[in-house]
Formats: structure tokens, sequence, C-alpha cells
């Protein structure tokens, strides 16, 4: 049977056409009026993404790599940091911090936690000399989210600043930088943002600036203040990925129009509506905060979940992601960010109670599906 | 009048519509079979352009990430680097040194000359400490090319490690990386790669690894080491770019069907015809060791340089590069790397007559044209 390809991996995501066809128009120079006025107006659109006045700074790079050109640039000498470790990616923040020699603490969590404005309040509260506090939004690893108004509140108490990775939250869960006090925000392009992997974001708060010009940065091609100094020409310091922003520019037009409350709306649906289905197949979430990005499924103990996976994609064409390290072979990962729509999803639902039950979990056929229906009904 | 568009600046250079389209096909996630297969035939096949037996590297970084990649993982503490700077790009690795306070001596050339291996022989005699030699093959704000292989045949016999700047001369100019010896050579997608910018390319001597195995490389992002981890699978540390690369492995599967040798050849002929016109239209070529990758035309003294570059690109759909800092509004620089072929060229001289004519330069009109042609029948 005719099978099509369903990419609902939490990243990279499906690119719309018009994206992809985007980046596959004549190539033009990036020094002329015709790019700088594209770099200029998808930038503007990309501050709706993070729900702040200040500039969103784009470079070439994965996710990574914006995450390290956080640290680099605010990170001052003598600085203390904690890292609110919660999975693979916090785990990410604490290697890129031990990479430039920074005084941290990691805070492990149990994988599937997520920290809150409480927990972060504890440990400052235990170190009168951290003065910069790192958490990721939600962990891709886990699918759990942070608390991240609350975290906000109490970073802003004790006027630390506060940085975050967004990879996979920033364009499908509610990010108000400016009202929240958020101070940095990183993102990359092949999540929520419908674009092909290559871009990261950096959003930076006027607290985060005054840091970041008190010292010089450890590194170059990733100083923020080299991206700053093009502005208001947006002359780029070094060549942009000209192809993947004109992609970006139809992306964050499809996302106007479609608005941040109504995205956001739906990614919560789509999520709200794949946990309830979980729970009426007699599996389990396993994040205990479970993010509504993208959904962490545990699988049945003993369950032989590479097969699952392996017949997913070879027979409903349907690509979804395994767990990392600790979480091998228990969980599979389900994306809600960008480019997904209900049908997408009821119709991987389907998919996953024909497997199952075909692999011999036992449970009403039908029942995940109803159940997700009824969810998405309600929201 | 229809005018087309022709991208002559050097660098990004036009994009084949086969690459570009290869780079709009369906979404597909860089962890699974079908991925990986792209990406390990692609980087077998980006061998070639360095003419060397060792895997190449390729991250999502601008070329000057990817310059960056070279020194913090090269440059061990207590390594001390002579840098040779003849322009723009000289100076920047001047800058990655000094952004990681690495002990260097940035020795200064007059813009338009490049070094030789006596050059470089003289400098390693004067200091000892010395045992990383960082050289541009080509500094693409002067358009003046270094002899690659006689300064490799310098650091050789003195047992430096010789770091290369390739970014406008790998896949243009010859390099045998291997042949010659040169240790770690970086290059970029949107220059002779044919490629939207986006990607950079490291590659890597045996004797390089020695270096970079023995130390822990003060960045994590740009760390090599995780690259190489995850041969031969190619299991990327990071997401890569998966729409460019697909592309790639089109623009590569068409450099392998011209040939190396050929396109060495191609871009040497478009050059030297080049330079005969500039000649033939009462004109001189800037650089005194001038590169087959570009040519940097130097105006005659007093020459609208600004409104000669407008009206090229209003008029004939021409963009061509100006000079920069010293040379800004002193020269214009005209590419030969990549997408570029013969009636391109010809056509482009043929508009720059037109327009030199019409901007009261003097000379017998069609002499540019005749001269690019008999020294292209020569070649």
């Amino acid at each position: 049977m005719l099978k099509k390809n369903y990419l609902l991996a939490p990243g990279p995501t499906p690119v719309p056409i018009n994206v992809l066809l985007a980046g596959a128009k004549d190539t033009i120079h990036h020094r002329t009026p015709e790019f700088v006025s594209i770099m200029e107006s998808t930038l503007e659109k990309a501050k709706m993404l993070f729900q702040t006045k200040e500039k969103v700074y784009c470079l070439i790079a994965s996710g990574t790599g914006a995450m390290e050109t956080c640290v680099v640039n605010t990170v001052a000498p003598g600085d203390k940091v904690i890292v609110v470790d919660g999975g693979k990616f916090g785990e990410r923040w604490a290697k890129v911090c031990k990479s430039y020699r920074i005084n941290h603490v990691a805070h492990q969590m149990e994988w599937g936690t997520a920290p809150s404005g409480e927990l972060v309040a504890e440990l400052l509260a235990k170190d009168s000399a951290i003065d910069t506090v790192i958490v990721t939004h939600c962990e891709t690893s886990t699918a759990a989210a942070a608390d991240l108004q609350a975290i906000a509140e109490v970073t802003r108490r004790r006027d630390c600043l506060l940085v975050v990775d967004g990879i996979t939250s920033v364009g499908a869960l509610p990010v108000r930088m400016d009202e929240w006090g958020v101070d940095v925000v990183v993102t990359s392009s092949q999540k929520a943002l419908m674009t092909p992997p290559g871009l990261g974001f950096v959003a930076v708060s006027e607290r985060a600036w005054k840091r970041i010009d008190s010292f010089a940065s450890p590194a170059l091609y990733l100083c923020l203040k080299a991206y700053r100094q093009g502005f208001p020409t947006q002359d780029h310091p070094y060549t942009p990925a000209i192809t993947l922003l004109r992609g970006l520019q139809v992306a964050l037009r499809m996302m106007r129009e479609e608005g941040m409350e109504n995205i956001w709306r739906r990614t919560a649906t789509l999520a709200r509506a794949t946990r309830a289905a979980v729970e009426a197949m007699g599996l389990r979430v396993f994040a205990r905060n479970p993010s509504d990005s993208l959904t962490a499924v545990l699988l049945p103990e003993g369950f032989d979940e590479p097969t699952f996976r392996r017949r997913l994609r070879e027979e409903y064409g349907i690509l979804v992601a395994g767990g990392q390290d600790q979480l091998k072979g228990r969980i599979f990962r389900i994306n809600h960010m960008g480019y997904v729509d209900a049908t997408d999803t009821l119709g991987a639902i389907a998919a996953f109670e024909m497997l199952l039950s075909d692999m011999g979990h036992s449970f009403p056929l039908g029942a995940g599906v109803a159940a997700a229906m009824q969810a998405a009904k309600e929201s």
C-alpha cells in the first residue's frame, strides 16, 4: 500500500513546501538591498516568537552552537552559574560550561521532572555567589517542561540572569520574555519554526546586554557583539545562510497569519489529545511535568521498542524518535511542534494502536483515537 | 530590456538549479539510514576537493566559524602561532587567535601580495618557538594567492602544523593536501562548491589529529573530536543542515563528473581571460600574486566605483563585489569559482567595457573581450 512520509520526531520537523521552495529561489547576494530587506523583516517578525521588543539575533549554527553562544556571551569571568539538568539537553549546558571552564553547579534532577520556581529559589538560597541560572524550558529527551514564568520571577527577585534553552519551546509553548523577565532565550530553526536545520536564534534582554558588554567573549564566531554592530542595517558580520533565511521568511509569515496564541493553542490541543490517547491505550506519559511541544510515551516493560519504531516507519511511513541514554528502548517521542495538525496526529495515534495491538499489547482497539478526539473536542 | 541576474561576486556564488531543488525535497530525519547514506557518500566525495585520503568534517557554520574550528582544535596551550596576514581574511585569523588569547605573531604583508615558501622559512627561522603556521591560500579581499605547496614544504621540514584558509581556493585552485603535506584546510559551501551558504568543512591530517588529541579544545560546538566520534556511521553529534547537505550531494556529483583537474583548468582559464581583458581595457589587476579563483580589478584613480557597481547591477543585472577597508572604492572583484562558465565571463567583460566606456574611461571598445577570447583560446 502507498505510504507517505510522516516525520513526527521532535525535530527536524516537517517543512511546508512553500518554505522549501523559497529556499530554492535564484541565489542572491547577502549585501544587496533585496536580501537586507528580507533579513530585516524576518528578524522583526521573529520577535513574536519570544514575545519581546528586543532584537533577535540569527546565526548559522545548530541548537548546540546557539546554546554555546549564550554561555560565551553572558557568563563573564568571576560569574557563577547554576545549570538545572533534567536530561540530555540540560547535560549539554553543563558540557558547554565545562568546555569554557566556567564556575558552575549542575543540579541534577530525575529525568521526567522539570524545575519549578520553588526549586530554583532553594538552589539560589544555598549559594549567594550564583548570578546566572540556566534552565531548559522543555527538555526534549524527556518531554518535561519547566515553569518558566515562576522561575523568571525568582531570578528577577534575586537579580540573576536567566538563560533559557527554548529549542523545543519557542514557537510552540508560550514564552513571554519581556513580561516574565527572561534574559536570554535560544532556539533553532528545525523545531517549531517549520524551517530546515541550520539557523540558531538568540533573543537578549537589556539586562543581559549589560553583562555582555562588561567583558570580552572568549569566542569570535559566536560573539554577539559582532552581530549587534550590524544593526540596524542588518549587515551580517559573516555570510548568512541565505536560502534558509528565505525559507524562514515564508515560515514566519505563515506563523504570523495563524497567530502565536492560536499556534500555542493548537500545540496544546494536539498534546492533550495525544496524552489522552496514551492513557486510553493503557500506556503512560513518561514526564511528570509533560510539555505540550512533544510527548514521551512509556512503553510496557519488556516491549520490543526498536521493532515498534522500525515497523512504524516501514509499515506506516511514520518516523517518531526513540529514547536516549537511560530511556533507550523504554519510550518513544512524538512531536507536536510546527507543521503538524489534528489529522496527522490522529492518524499517527491510529497507527500506534494498530501496531501496538499487532505486537501483543492488549487494549480496546480504537480507544486511543476516541480519547484523543474527545480531548481535542474539549480543548 | 530584460535583465537576468548574474551573481559574479566571490561568494556566495551561483547555485545550479538542481542543487537548489535537491534542498527542496521532502524533509527527512538525520538519524535515518537514508540520510546517513547521503552524508557518508557526500563526505566521501568531498575528499577529492582537498585531494586527501583523510576524512572531511562538515559543520553548520559560516567560513569564519570553520576557521575558528581549526584554531580551537589545533592550537594547544603552550603552542605558538604565526598568522600571515595579507588582507581582511588574514586579519580574521589573528582576531580568532586574539579571542582565544593564543600566543601568536601576526605577520602583516602589503595587501595584494601573498606569502611564498621563502617568506615562511624566514619567519620560522626568527623564532624557534613557533609550531603552527596559519596562512590564507587565496586572500579574498585582495585576490592574491599564496604558494601553498612551497609553504607546506617549509613547514614539513620544520615539523610545524600548517593550517590553511581554503575558503576561496578549495574546489577552484589545486590543493593537494596529502601530497604537499598540508595539515588542516578549511573551506565553506558558498564558493567553489556551488552550494548555498551554511556549511563549513575541515580536512585534517593525521599529524594534526595527534595535536588535537593532545589537549581539550576550549570550545564545545566547534570541537572536532565530537564529529570524529560519529564515524564511521556518520552519526552527527548535532542536527546537521539536512537540506544544504542534500544540495551538496548533487553539487559534488556534478563536480566529480566534471573532474577536479578539469575544474581547476576551467577556473584558471576564466581567470587568465579576465586578466587579459583587464590589461586590454587599460586597467590593472590589483594583486601582485593573482589568484585564479577571483580577480580584483584596480580602477583608474578617481573613478566613480560605487556608481560603476550600481549601474552594473541596475543596467546589466551583474553583481560584482567592491573593495573592503583600504581598497574600498579602488577595486572591484569578479568571481571565477564554481558555477561560472566562459559565456558568463565574456558577457560580463563586455558589460564592463560598455559601462567603463560610458563612464568616460577611454580604451578601444571590444579590446577587453578580444583579449579575453585570445587568452582563453591559448589556454
